[in-house]
């Protein structure tokens, strides 16, 4: 409210006002709100008050894809072109026990295609992939760009952190909204991930957008909603851009927790792991190697992304991506290296009949309240703690068999847990009739061609 | 943003999220919200998100009135049960050429009836009561609270500009919801003018809701539903509170700007002085009277009122009370003494017919540009300047004829105010079939036993 702010506080009061009103702002508002709000010109109680009239007024496609572009140019856009190979990256909207950026980047990357993966760390209920790469002792993802570039020239992927020098109007949005309620909105959450994903100079993107009781879309309806948006954002920008909606009612895989699914990782690169988190692996790089022009159909992608895996190489390449970046790769021979919990509580079922749903949502905050995530902003992580499961939707349970284990470090910790564990589970007596799909559609012009 | 306000910042975010839901928030979240933010514990960014979030979502009524309860228990309720006498104020939502407090004030303390005055400046388009009296030479509007209760004690009325102990949530959120379009909110509104009545220790309250061209609330319904709001919280309060709509489609009297408007105040108290100008204090005076318990029914009261004035006592009360606060008394004698403008610019009539209608928020829009108002907060104002009618709704003009004379000290200024008033009179061949009345309606429970 200082005077010597008057005339940029001026325009942005005329950004507001409008938006409050239900008004469509040109490009050139918004790309002058957020280049002024960018350098500080703009104090953060003028642009709280619009990203509300945002969230309560929503934004058109116009509207959103200038967002999109002025947060995209708020920062450097790497250019990659010197590297021929084409550039794909993938990104999940989130949820629990989602470990396939850890399993893609190395397989994709070993089939020819260059993956440069900016990841983010867990959210709410949710893990976050940097997260995950530090349970490995010694992974750095804090590399500045030119390293970044040097490890995706040597093994044709590499995984960050988003840095400084990358879309800083979306760090500095980011952190606004996170205070102010201003998160759940379709149109910024989708400019927030399109502008850092389209500053990774990729030639195009496969989006995971999550549905169900563990996603941040609880709906079907709002995920479709959202993949649209980001799908028509990015081929807006020129970008191949396919989302798939996919399946998060209940958790990904058996193993919540940074270590535990790091080990789940190299399981699924080593030919074993569970049943559904190796299928949407699967899928999810078959679609990669679709954009990366690696393979014709998605069908024939799954298929070199199996042989990847059956001969060995992507896991290789996973040592080799551990390696570049600093970790230590003798994990993946010996997981007992990577952080272990000093205590596990077996939760057993006091019920006999099959399980017919898991709060997806509480699993993953039993494994915040374990210390696997962060309550509050400035909080550690404890890579070692987590959650086995062993009964998911459609098993059956006899009383007395073990549902879950918890690796913990803290007592009173793993009591929160395991109550929420507990309750989230609902068993019923004949076995459920619906199964849902792992995988409920892919929105996109080069999704139409498949 | 900082850390150390985490706690703190965790309830604003709750009510700002159960807000922008469009859920009720509890009495004590508001009181909580109001309270942290007065003491400086909530940040600018979070209340401005939960403002908007009010804007577009609205308030319950037993919210609106834990909102007017928190601001106004921000800071000092005044005390005045020392003087015996029944205390009642007004207040207008604002208008152009609106000087009824200057008239009213004097006229009803010779009723015996205390007022007790705190005003505002121009806002917009608007004028204000401290802007007008700062017109008259030493006039000092910023007397602390005890001077105050002296000056109401020794004459029966005072009028002064808010103080820093009376209801500093408002003076913060007022300043906040400036500068981040939040200000358009009946529920805000209601909020910000009760805290503050409340505050000054009456018993009752007349509220000037104004509806037209030249009003905040342009529509007869928003005015409606902003008085039964400020009614219902009074009420609730436990304070007799009427509401007149009254009419400001046209500006009232035919001086516009402070000194000019002083110079109508003192020729209504002089019995003189423009028709609907006098008809509107009159019925405003009959209606404080009543409050004041002075009078049994309106019309005694205007009877009483009119007697006032023609004995001379309004206007001896009226130097009575300039003296008392610094002024210079003798201005009543010799209007002239007031600030004078240097020149002056007849608009004539470009064409004959009638007056059908006039922009009353461009011709207040012109009395800014001359001058007269702020354009910016850090203006300052030139008391001299102003625009005198000489034609309004109904008149029959003459090509050539004078529509209005612009008391002016700049020309550049003149030209743009010029523009503004010729454009804001529409003049037809026949004259307009339709009056507006100049009280459209009273509300209250106090109105419903009139």
């Amino acid at each position: 409210m200082s005077p010597s702010n008057a005339a940029q506080s001026f325009r942005a009061i005329d950004a507001i006002r409008k938006k409050r009103d239900g008004l469509e702002l040109t490009p050139a508002q918004i790309e002058a709100l957020v280049d002024a709000y960018t350098k500080g010109d703009v104090p953060d109680y003028q642009v709280s008050a619009w990203l509300m009239a945002v969230v309560l007024r929503g934004m058109t496609r116009p509207e959103t894809a200038a967002l999109t572009d002025a947060m995209l140019h708020s920062g450097e856009v790497l250019d990659l072109s010197s590297l021929t190979k084409r550039k794909v990256d993938k990104h999940s909207t989130g949820g629990v026990g989602d470990k396939t950026s850890l399993v893609l980047t190395p397989l994709v990357a070993a089939s020819g295609v260059a993956v440069p993966m900016i990841s983010g760390r867990g959210l709410g209920h949710t893990g976050g992939t940097l997260d995950k790469l530090e349970a490995i002792p010694g992974f750095n993802v804090n590399l500045p760009v030119a390293e970044f570039r040097r490890v995706l020239e040597k093994c044709g992927c590499a995984m960050i952190g988003q840095t400084a020098e990358i879309a800083p109007a979306d760090r500095k949005l980011y952190a606004l909204r996170d205070v102010t309620a201003t998160v759940e909105s379709p149109f910024l959450i989708c400019a927030s991930i399109m502008s850092k994903k389209l500053a990774e100079g990729i030639d195009a993107l496969l989006l995971d957008v999550k549905t169900g009781s563990g996603a941040f879309m609880k709906s079907q309806q709002d995920a479709m909603f959202l993949a649209e948006l980001m799908v028509e954002t990015g081929e807006r920008m020129g970008k191949q851009v396919v989302a798939l909606i996919t399946d998060m009612d209940q958790p990904l895989g058996n193993m919540i927790g940074n270590a535990l699914e790091v080990v789940e990782v190299i399981e699924i690169l080593q030919g074993k792991g569970p049943e559904d988190l190796r299928e949407l692996c699967l899928h999810l790089a078959g679609w990669m190697l679709r954009l990366g022009n690696v393979s014709k159909t998605v069908a024939e992608g799954k298929q070199v992304s199996a042989d990847l895996i059956s001969s060995g190489k992507a896991l290789e390449k996973f040592r080799q991506l551990i390696e570049l970046q600093g970790g230590d790769p003798s994990v993946i021979d010996s997981p007992q290296k990577l952080p272990q919990a000093t205590q596990t509580l077996k939760i057993t079922s006091t019920d006999a009949g099959y399980v017919n749903s898991m709060q997806c949502e509480q699993i993953g905050t039993a494994a915040v309240v374990l210390g696997g995530g962060r309550e509050r902003k400035e909080d550690s992580i404890d890579p070692a703690v987590g959650i086995v499961l062993h009964k998911k939707v459609g098993d059956q349970v006899e009383t007395g068999e073990p549902l879950a284990t918890i690796y913990f470090n803290t007592q009173a910790r793993a009591e929160r847990a395991r109550q929420l564990i507990v309750q989230s589970y609902e068993i019923i007596d004949e076995p459920p009739t619906k199964k849902r799909p792992l995988i409920h559609q892919a929105i996109g012009k080069a999704a139409e061609k498949d």
